[in-house]
Parts: structure tokens; sequence; C-alpha cells
């Protein structure tokens, strides 16, 4: 790096930005979690005021222009250039947006959650509609303002999964979907296939108790993050020291509420592992959004949903219910975790039918783009789609296409990162075995540093050296393919 | 005004700032409440950077400019006046102020709170002694930058309770003081003088519960507030929708957590009646501190140590404790509740006793400031004037001088706000009586409603628009006096 000066004022600003930016995520976290009901007005005026705060300091032209005086040759991997390669990438990115066409998709959004909010609850996609065609449109405008090699999906994808494709993601997708129903029809002729879950109920405190429990269990660690309820489980970072995730304020299933505590710690602690040095810079940050989905998968599902951690799970558990599990064993515990069923509803559905819901969404995704197929017709396409795969339709819009919320966010190009981040986790727990040839014993044994250990080595010290698929060929030693993730399934549900 | 699209524009800073100063409102709330234990140097970060450019907002030459072009009359009292007219105060104070001196007694205070810690944990003024002295001196030097007519104290008292000044408070306090020991010899003549108080225990749940019942009877609006644990105790807000207060996260008396509750749900309620249109102007802010204090010991000591409400406290707590509590009767817990003991702790002194505490730290403030004591000598100063007044002796330092906090933080003049409240709050309840005729029968009925509109009538919509002194005046109909308070004290303890 030629300059010094130059290179140490980028850091301090990617600093002040970034450090903004996880004062915004607190007033979203605490938004969430703790705020008063009334006082939502004043909180969107906070999060307005500091946004427009750090969108000037992202606009900044000096802080562009220091970046391209500072751009390294395109095979200087040190981390200065790293880090400034992509610092470049991110501030170009969001120079091709102008303000005002940012503000509309703001205010669309707005808009569009709202009247989503109400199609669903009122069954009627018809209300959702105009927005979400200006949305829609709103989208490809996006995409030209981005520009974008072959398809305009590929521009909204970046947001979520930089370095991917569309058209890889299509092909992906399709093999694995012909795979997976392959998989399905044979697991349909087992006896255990379609049986209903048992819901096992508890007060909120217990389930609390329960999930801080399991959590602590895989490594959460207390000193640097916190558990709370939300409407939604989600996780959040403002830095490695300070990672907070949560699960539902309400008394669902207890079985829901400990796999979604995993699900979320798996999220945190990545966030904890990311590197403490480079804070505020790319070598810091989350490799993508199929990368963060991996870690949550790999301890909620791989993990989680294993038969030696059901072990783990059915002790801890029976220690707090006693007699009253409706489970004799850890066997049957975990029968329950991984009972197969075509249902309706992403969130709810298993790891071998979870992929089905995600494709489809990939596939309308394309399509709007496209403009192969219209808003109007969305739920008929969801519809005939979800009978062709799974053979079951919903009775309403609310548990067919309006199920999710994302479209209403404007976040096109977010579901594959779901999928993806189901396969990565099975490479990555695959590759593990490499450097970790007692990998199930340690997981038999409950000691889970060495996986963390692990984990930090071939993924969270990265940050976003490598995109995805380069990270994941590096820890398995080859690229991942659908078959990983088929074979995976294969031995576990037919064996 | 003359220029609307001026004034408009000051409004908008004005905002701005405030909000900006909510969020790091925000961030100190969550430091103190939430936030993981190895998250402070991040917080420290977010803190710094926030307070930098909430630092420029204020440094404006063009806000300040603004402000300047649009300075009223003075006897222009109305809204938009009032509000200039203080904004410009503000400012003019903030820019006398050079920003390396305020980062230098940043420093200082950062430095003298850890030392003030360790000297109090290890009982060893001298190791707070340097750092306290070094803040004297920067005090002295803030007292000139800031300007005062009489004498330096006058310009740090500007910053907790505008417009009062030092002799004006050094005439009332001597007389009080004067009085308040003819009192207490009265007092120490009773047959109850002295007698220790009952230690009630329960879990921090019971606590939080018990608390929780108690300010929900007295009026808080938890559609617009939260209830938590901190370290100490405290309140705050970010906007009149969103007020929150906390008890001691500990499992002391009961009976002090409860006291405690009413104490900040009486601040966090004053927080909640300022008015929302104004948001953001000094007509939507406390009018001093003093006042502040007047609403929490307003619910925590006149109306929550009365007589009458002690009978609503009886039945609250005696519904959790059955037969568990160590009170007979409504008269029993009244009479725990106000038990005199000179005792060595400002923070658990009885409302005969603690104007001493203060005074005493007033008078030692002035005579620092005036260069007639030396920082060296507090201690001993400090020992011989609890002799004298109360008749108690410090064996070490920790339970003497070196018990609070403020000084290290660089609060001077800060004091003298806790007795000015107690005063305001015992006139202002007596000035209710006026227009609630049935005042006292409210209290017995638990109808504080129309207490609460009193309140929002004679101070809480008022904002900064009048000095304390003002305020108080215009709603007893007269000056308060020192005799207001003895007055209150001697028919309550001596009849």
């Amino acid at each position: 790096m030629a300059d010094r000066t130059l290179y140490d004022s980028v850091i301090h600003d990617a600093r002040r930005i970034r450090t903004s930016e996880t004062i915004l995520d607190l007033l979203s976290w605490d938004q969430e979690t703790m705020m008063p009901q009334a006082a939502s007005a004043h909180r969107a005026d906070q999060k307005a005021l500091l946004a427009g705060i750090i969108h000037e300091m992202k606009s900044s032209p000096h802080y562009f222009d220091t970046l391209s005086r500072l751009l390294p040759s395109s095979n200087d991997d040190s981390d200065e250039a790293v880090i400034i390669k992509k610092l470049h990438r991110d501030i170009a990115k969001a120079r091709k947006l102008p303000t005002a066409f940012v503000q509309s998709i703001s205010r669309a959004t707005s808009e569009a959650f709202d009247s989503w909010q109400r199609a669903k609850h009122q069954n009627h996609f018809v209300l959702f509609e105009p927005h979400l065609k200006n949305l829609v449109d709103l989208m490809r405008q996006k995409a030209e303002y981005l520009g974008y090699a072959h398809h305009p999906l590929d521009a909204l994808l970046d947001d979520h999964e930089p370095d991917a494709t569309t058209e890889e993601i299509a092909v992906l997708f399709s093999s694995l979907k012909t795979k997976l129903r392959h998989l399905l029809s044979d697991i349909q002729r087992l006896p255990l296939y379609g049986r209903p879950r048992h819901i096992v109920t508890s007060t909120l405190e217990e389930q609390m108790h329960i999930c801080r429990e399991v959590v602590t269990f895989i490594g959460f660690d207390w000193n640097r993050g916190r558990l709370d309820t939300s409407e939604h489980p989600f996780s959040t970072a403002f830095h490695p020291t300070d990672s907070r995730i949560t699960i539902r304020h309400s008394t669902n299933n207890l079985l829901d509420q400990v796999m979604s505590a995993l699900h979320e710690a798996g999220h945190g602690m990545y966030e904890m592992g990311l590197d403490r040095q480079h804070f505020g810079t790319p070598l810091a940050e989350a490799a993508s959004l199929s990368i963060h989905e991996s870690q949550s998968r790999l301890w909620e599902t791989v993990i989680g949903r294993s038969k030696i951690f059901s072990e783990h799970l059915y002790s801890l558990l029976s220690h707090h219910y006693k007699g009253k599990l409706p489970f004799a064993s850890s066997h049957d515990l975990y029968t329950e975790l991984n009972l197969v069923n075509c249902s309706l509803i992403r969130t709810q559905a298993d790891e071998v039918t979870y992929p089905f819901h995600v494709i489809l969404r990939f596939e309308i995704e394309k399509e709007l783009m496209e403009g192969a197929l219209e808003v109007h017709d969305i739920p008929e396409r969801w519809n005939t789609a979800m009978k062709e795969a799974l053979g079951v339709v919903p009775a309403t819009d609310s548990e067919g296409c309006l199920q999710d919320v994302h479209w209403s966010l404007g976040s096109f190009g977010y579901f594959p990162t779901y999928t993806l981040g189901s396969l990565y986790s099975v490479c990555l727990f695959q590759a593990m075995e490499h450097s970790l040839p007692n990998r199930d014993d340690l997981v038999v044994r409950g000691l889970f540093a060495p996986i963390q250990a692990w984990l930090s080595e071939h993924v969270w010290r990265h940050g976003r050296r490598y995109s995805s698929r380069e990270l994941v060929t590096k820890a398995l030693g080859r690229a991942p393919t659908e078959d990983d993730y088929i074979g995976y399934l294969r031995s576990k549900y037919v064996g």
C-alpha cells in the first residue's frame, strides 16, 4: 500500500461508518425486544436521522476518491488490498443508486409492508398486488442502475450473495429439485412419513431457561451476548463482543423454541468469531447471507437434529420436564425432530421439503425480473407449483404466496441463501472431518470448542475475503454440489 | 417572529440535535441495563462517535447565527420567543468552552471516576485526591470561561439549576440548617427516634413484580415506559412516549426497592408529561434538576411515605407477602418508612437528616471554588461537620466524603438540587390543595389522574419556560421558603 496516511484515513472512515451502523442496529434491536409500544413514531425519527447521517458518510466524494486512489492490483491479496477492493466495490455500488431512488424504495417498502400485513391477515392478495407490482418495477429499475452481466436478478442477488449468478443458482436448484423429488418419494414410503408432531407446551420463562442452557452448552458466550424474546426470532450483532439473539415471544411449541435458539446462536457465534482487530472493515464482516445461514443451520440442523446431539437434548429436557416429556427416549426425540411431511409453511418445513419452498420463490423472482410472470398471476403460479412439488395446495393465499414477509421489504434475491446455506452447512460439517477425525466423538462428549476453533479457522476469521463458494471449496477441498446435500439427507432419512 | 423559514430551520436543527441526544441516551440506558459485559470498549466507541457528531451539530456557526438573528425582544414571551431565547442561551454557553477544554474535562473525569472507585473500595482518599484536585482546577477554569456575576460556583450551578445563584442557595441552606437542627433535637426526644429498620428480603423477581404493581397504581404508563434493573437506580427518557426507569439489580431491602421505584417513576412520569408537540425544543425539556427531583420526591416521599399512601402500600405488600410481612398494620409500615436516624450515608438518610448531607456538599463546593478549602483537607472538613450536624463520625472516608460519585464525574453544583427538589415537592403538594381541595381524598381512593393533571397544568406542560423558583412561585401563589419544608416535617414528625 503506497500511502499509509491515506490508508489510515480510509480505515478511520470505514470504522466510523460501521460504528454508526451498529448504533442503527441497536435502535432496531431495542425496537424488537424492549421498546414501549407507543414509542414507534419517535423510533422511526431516530432511525431516519441516523440513516441519513450514515448515507452522507458513505456518499462522501472524498472517501470514494481516496478508495479509488488506493485501489491495488487485482492479484494483490494482502489484508490491506482485500479491504480496499471490497470497500471500493461497496461504495461504487452504493453510488450507482440516486438518493431519490433509494428514498422511493424506502417509501414503497413501508407501504408494501403495511399492505402485505393486511393482505395476509385478510387473506386478500389483491390488497398487496399493486404494491408488489410497484416494488417489482423498482427492483427491475434497481438492476438497471446497478448493471449486470447476464440476468437482472444477478444485480439483486449481489446484496445478499456477492458473486453468485442467477444462472449458476438456477442450474443448481433445478438439479437439486429433481433429486429431492426422488428422495422424497423414497421417504414417503417409510412408515414414519407424515406422522404429526407433538406439541410440547411450557411457560415462556421455562422456555427461556431451557434455551439458555442449550445455547450455553454449545458455547454461546454470555459475556459477549444476550438472549431475549421478540415477535419473530432474529440475531443481530454490534461487535464481536456484543452479539444478541432472540426466540419467539410466545409459548409456542417448546421444541421449536429450542431449535430456534440453536439456529440464532449459530448466527450469533459467527458474529462473535469475526476478527476484532479488523472491526469496521470487510475482513470483519460475514462473507454472505448463505455463509451466515450455514452457521445457523450447522447448529440447528446438522448438529442439532443429529442422533448424537439428541441424547444431550433429551437429557437437558428431561432434567426440567422430568416425566412430562412425551418422548420415552432420546431416539423418540430424534424421530420427532426429523419427521418429514409435505406441508404449506416454509418456516415449519423439515430439511427435506424446505428447499422446495425456497426454489419456488427463486423461480418466481427470476420470472418476475424477466417479465415472464405478472404479479397478478403469482397466486396461481404458487399453488400449481406447490401441488406439483409437494402435492399440497394452500386453501388460502395467506398459507401460500403471502406467507413470507421478504418481498414486501424489498428483499429480492434473498431466498436462495436459505438453501445455499443448508447446502454449505452440510459441506462444512463434512469438511470438518478431515482435520477433526474425532468430530462425532466431540459432539458425543459435548466438547464444542474444537469445532468452534475449526469454524474460526475455515470460516469466521476470513470475513469477506472469499466468496461463499470459494470459502466452502477451500474447506472441502473441492467445489460443493447438490449431491452433498442429497447424500446427507439420503443417508439420514433412507439409510 | 419575522422570518418563518429561518425559525423552521432552527426547529429542524434543534430536533435533529435532541433526537441524536436521545440515541446517545439509549446507548447509555442499554449499557446500564442490557449490554453484555465485554462490550464496554465498543460501546465507548459508539458513544464517542455520536457525541462528536452532536458536538458538530451544536457548534455549527450557521445555527448560532440564525439563532442570533431571530433573537426576540426580552419581553416577548410567545412560545417561539421562549424557544429561541433558551436555545440561544444554550448554544452561546456551549460555544464559550473550547473543544480542547471539553475534551480535557472528559478525559479527567474518566480518570477521576476510576480513581474514585479504587479510593472508595480501598478506603484511601489519597488515591482520589490528585484527580479531584485536577477536576477542581478545571471547574474553576470552566467558571472563568463561562463567566459569572458573583461567585464562580454560579457558573457551574447553571448546568443543573439555571438562574439559581450561590448566594441565594447559601442563605436558604444556612437558615434551613439552623431550623432543621432545632427540629432534629425535638425529634430526638421522641421514643421512635433511632429505632433500627427492618430488612425485608425477597427475590429480585418478586421485587420487580411488586414495584411494577406499585408504579402502575400511581399511573406509570407501560405503553410509554419500562422498568428494569441496573447497578444504581436511574431514570431516562428518549421522548414522552419512551420513558424508562430502573431499580437496583440486587435483592436489597424490599422497601428500599419499592421507594426507589416510586422515586424513579416520579422522574419518569414527568418526562412522559412533557409537551410532545414541542419535542426537541426547550418547551419540551424538564425545567431543571430540582424540579425533576421535586417530581420524584413528591411520589416517593410526600405521597409515598404519607399515612394515607401507607394503607395502599400495606395492602399491596400484604397481598404478596401474606403473613410474612414484619408489620402488623399500615401504621407499622408508615412508622417504618419514616424512622429518623442520624446516619452516615446520604442515600439511606431519612427526609429530616438528608438535607444535612447535601448542605455540607454545597458548602464544601463553595469553599473549593473560592479557594478557601484545599482538596487535601476535605476528609477532615467532612468528618468535623458530620459530627457537628448529626453527631456521627465516619469510621472511614468511604463512609464519609468518598461515598458519593458526583464529583468524580465533574458534577459540581449538582448536590443542591436534591434539597431544592425536596423543598419544591412539599410546596407543590401544598399548592395542589388550592385547586384540588379533595387532594387527600384522591390519595385515599387511589385516584391519581387528577393529581397528574394538576402536575401537567402547573409543571410538566411549561417545559423550561420558567425557572424552578418561578414555576413553584406561580403554583404556590408566593415564593417558597425553607419554612415550607420545616413546617411539613414538623407537622409530620412532631405533630
